[in-house]
């Protein structure tokens, strides 16, 4: 009948919308994606099961990607939604399993909600002033990439704030595990500010020619976010250098460049988080 | 005691989150912001009094911008809500009378929601990819501004989408009958799609020198959206030159120039609103 991408916002399960509550209740089936986003412990399966009092069926990258059969079968016949962590065209589009959809015939329904990329707001930056978002990928031994850094420095010749989301590994096969013939997952990995914070200041070495006009240097000032839109949200405004020390805590973390260009009132919004060292 | 600032998210009442209408219905006073956006009739004050049951005080330009004492002065004893269409921190942030409230000592929390800076991505339009948002604004008689036309290059060149907001004028004073003594406010004027379209076929004449490279022509493709998350949204995918004659029905109307270097899954996002002439 139905599909419905619904948005769950980013903290609890009562950052749902009134609308988004009545068609999860009225759905035949509902899965969860559990892949794109940490679910804390106020998003998990079972605080949702809570809440809702029905079964939350878990959904995981392959099945979403793939826009599975499961999924979208059920959709002929009967109401079904995919709750997404944030908003459902966030920081990851659900372009694929929306065109699946229409292929197939099926109407679908977007309930929109809050995602990182419009709550990062609450940092007093303004969202008109963000230039392109990059993400930083995990460092291994064998490769290190700092082509992000080309675009955050573009953002700030223009006098752009740059928003920096950091890589996150759920679900991972064990590559040596895997070698030894098991099926192991390794554990989810979530890039800290602080390891976001230690690859500037290794790429801002490595740049020093491309960065002459010192655009990025060890004392620029950026913004660390952990956990937005939870109860315990922290944000703190400090040098790069003072990041690489800092414990944010539990993730999700993000970081935001700010352009050197701020207007006075970001400034002053900036300055409530600033970083004391105790 | 706590002064909140909730997002009304998009479209009708029930856009509200459910913390979000928790808090509505313990706050002391709840007022509600009337100019920023365009309030419908979903999320008009009488949908909102009578989806609570409680009065909703109406909140001015002037009131909230000058973080006026009748909101905050309340928030010492008791809490206060201040209820904004979209997001607190969306299109326009509320950066003055958070920090207004900060410095009496107030806390302040803010409730997200779905913003028009993160329901674009609706559209199949990734939100990473959208450099600077530009703003529209009316033409006069004598003043017809073209500089965002500037950065609307500068996106294109960079391969980034651009959001551009269109001009709404609500409570402005008429001041032809101010001049005969009378005090009158005019209706409520907003930009639409097709006389964004006009614009920019205006100045794609003018610009041609510096659009040397023909970022932008008549033939340009762009996106038109009206009432977004709305009941009867509406997205049109189409030339400019084909915009100008579009009627995309009531306000508000917003447009989005992608980039010609859209992903293949973007475009075809996008080919499912594609203008058909009837």
């Amino acid at each position: 009948m139905v599909f419905y991408l619904i948005g769950l916002g980013l903290g609890t399960v009562e950052d749902i919308t009134v609308k988004g509550q009545k068609i999860i209740k009225q759905c035949d089936k509902v899965f969860l994606e559990s892949y794109t986003s940490i679910l804390s412990s106020g998003l998990s399966p079972d605080a949702l099961e809570k809440f809702y009092d029905r079964k939350i069926l878990p959904a995981d990258r392959e099945m979403v990607e793939s826009a599975s059969e499961e999924i979208l079968e059920g959709a002929k016949e009967k109401d079904v939604a995919l709750l997404v962590v944030g908003d459902p065209f966030g920081a990851t589009t659900h372009s694929d399993i929306y065109l699946r959809a229409v292929q197939m015939g099926i109407p679908v329904k977007v309930i929109h909600n809050a995602s990182i990329m419009n709550a990062i707001g609450c940092t007093g930056l303004q969202l008109y002033n963000f230039g392109e978002t990059v993400s930083f990928c995990f460092w291994t031994d064998t490769c290190k990439p700092i082509s992000y850094f080309e675009k955050i420095l573009l953002n700030l010749e223009r006098g752009q704030h740059t928003l920096c989301l950091l890589d996150i590994k759920t679900n991972e096969i064990n590559i040596e595990e895997l070698m030894r013939g098991r099926m192991k997952r390794n554990p989810p990995q979530y890039m800290t500010a602080s390891e976001a914070a230690h690859q500037m200041m290794v790429a801002i070495d490595l740049l020093n020619e491309r960065n002459s006009q010192k655009l990025l240097t060890p004392e620029t000032m950026v913004v660390a976010i952990a956990r937005l839109g939870w109860d315990d949200q922290k944000i703190v405004y400090c040098q790069i250098n003072e990041l690489v020390d800092i414990d944010m805590g539990p993730p999700l973390h993000s970081v935001i460049i700010p352009s050197p260009s701020c207007h006075p009132m970001e400034i002053e919004m900036l300055n409530l988080f600033r970083y004391k060292k105790e």
